[in-house]
């Protein structure tokens, strides 16, 4: 068995943990803040069999893969002192451990 | 050494805690939710000796085996339209992982 | 490569995560709370090529070594019945796992 560590962007978190769920890998996901990635961030601890790890990083390359995305800053003034326009922003990422559990206990 | 990432209900994550440290077992709690347990866990994160993972692994076990607890829904609405009655629920239950440490350091 | 999981105080979080930054360590910051140190304290997660692993844990052991600290306690009664004054307390220390990693992946 190995243990999944998978630091992910807030962003895709949610449908990243909705997708595993359906593919019934256990997780649990720790709160966790900056680092690896820029923006807000999620860890995912994930146990899994070997013979589903290529399936389970498929799956987060697939969901969290860097891709740009359109963004409207919000005006930071007075609404006639700045009119925001639509900027162009690199979104996803992930930063993945695989450790080896030596001994797995389900209580 | 090993490490010892085990998620636990919070339910059950107070005691645990308490019977832990009283036995001198090193640990930090680490935030967490949902996944491998279907209600609000705790993973807590143990550094361990080899000659004390046995006894570890026994006091995971009796604190958090999973058993059945009578509980009395609130009612949803008022009062004299639904009366509650108890109701059985399975909790408990933990997730451990054992991992290796290749080199520990206390500063 | 090497995931590093140091449990550091609070108070020298800060200063250390800045520390790592700046030298170009990845790591994760997760929200933790009691065990191995006192008082409140911050698991970071950071992965490492072995290469800069001794880099890392002097880095760790300068800005995380325990000493005093001169504190003066807030009064905890009216301002009259009590003069508090400046007592010696004792900060700072990392407890410091080192554990393999079988694989990484960056998406
Ligand atoms: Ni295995
Ligand atoms: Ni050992
Ligand atoms: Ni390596």
């Amino acid at each position: 068995m190995k243990l999944v560590m998978a630091v992910v962007q807030d962003n895709d978190a949610g449908r990243l943990i909705e997708k595993l769920s359906q593919k019934k890998f256990g997780l649990t996901k720790l709160a966790s803040t900056g680092g690896f990635l820029k923006s807000g961030n999620t860890t995912l601890m994930i146990g899994v069999e070997e013979e589903r790890l290529e399936e389970l990083l498929a799956i987060i390359e697939k969901m969290c893969k860097p891709r740009k995305k359109i963004v409207t800053p919000l005006p930071a003034g007075p609404a006639d002192a700045y009119v925001p326009y639509p900027v162009e922003v690199l979104v996803g990422g992930a930063t993945v451990f695989i450790l080896d559990v030596e001994r797995f206990v389900k209580v």
